[in-house]
């Protein structure tokens, strides 16, 4: 390792946009590919086409670049499920379609992102290790916090019956895509499309015996 | 590495049980404290007090020691649980307070287990470099049918509703495990006994509103 990569006090500099792209691109593929301990900034260097000399510059040293890239990939799945809750929701003909449409999506995407899983079971495997990786979960709560205002929405319209949206929308969660994540064993094992259909609409089906406007479970 | 280790026919030993224990043993802590990549097996070999050649002679290589005491660890857990079902349905008042000890006693050993965590943490993190960890999710799968079974007892009963057992069993463990699994970053991350207790109280809530007899969810 380089006495520049050894300093963290060294100011970092921001560099040019496609090397920064670039870098944490390959970067993300090395780290998921070769797990943390086995990954060689050589070797992520060589798959960005930049010197490991503009890595450190940029970045800092490899614990630094593993921890600078999970958040700015973690933080960029916030806006694809954000997008995600406002389309099925606005779409949607009935809060049991929307909520049956969005319980889909968050199965499937636990079992048919491999990068989006990989890098899962990277946080998951490094936490020990990495104390400051718990910011990972920061999206999981911002998206959770759009989702409770939806369900707060349909409550408001007596269309649910939510006590606690925050709580409902982290048992929606939990609902629709724990057993998914048990079954493909955090996206490593392949599960039939209707296997993921199946345990979607379990999960819907239980949330909505518990959330469901009142006259519905009774 | 011995050419001992790297002939995958070679018959294994069963040898001495102390042994075998003492090697299982320091194998889970240096795995769990190192990470797979990290580990060594001459560590292994020290602090079990053995050689490395009878780790080889007993278990193969590296790769085959780390699935056999993973395999030995989570299947002892299966027991613990499983007594912790009789217990708790056994000696309740009533099927509300049997499922809130239950969901509080899955909620602590998620926050309050070091070494399970760190077991989880390994075979999640390691699951794409080890297709055959899948296996290590069975005994997940066998507390799983016996609380699906004590379910079914109290549906019988009509003190609960349940279409699907085993569907609601798994309802039932995601509901008071996955909030304490997300806020302790899979029990690496200290959460209060007062927001372990809310968030397991919370899963079982939910879960009666689910799957409480239909008098009760009108």
């Amino acid at each position: 390792m380089s006495s520049s990569a050894a300093d963290p006090k060294r100011p970092l500099r921001q560099g040019s946009a496609a090397k920064r792209t670039a870098i944490a691109r390959a970067a993300i593929d090395v780290f998921v590919r070769d797990g943390y301990a086995r990954t060689s900034v050589d070797v992520i260097a060589a798959e960005a086409g930049v010197s490991k000399r503009t890595i450190y510059d940029y970045y800092g040293d490899k614990r630094r670049l593993f921890l600078s890239v999970i958040e700015e990939t973690t933080e960029a799945e916030v806006e694809v499920f954000q997008e995600l809750l406002r389309r099925t929701f606005d779409g949607a003909q009935s809060v049991e379609q929307a909520l049956m449409d969005l319980g889909l999506a968050f199965a499937t995407a636990v079992a048919r992102s491999p990068q989006r899983s990989a890098i899962m079971r990277l946080l998951i495997g490094e936490a020990a290790h990495f104390p400051e990786l718990v910011r990972g979960w920061r999206p999981v709560a911002a998206v959770q916090r759009s989702l409770a205002d939806r369900l707060a929405d349909q409550a408001d319209r007596a269309l649910l019956d939510i006590p606690d949206p925050l709580e409902a929308a982290e048992h929606f969660g939990v609902l629709v895509t724990g057993a998914v994540n048990t079954r493909s064993l955090f996206g490593t094992v392949h599960v039939a499309d209707e296997e993921i259909e199946r345990l979607a609409a379990s999960g819907v089906r239980a949330f909505l015996r518990a959330y469901g406007p009142a006259r519905d479970r009774a």
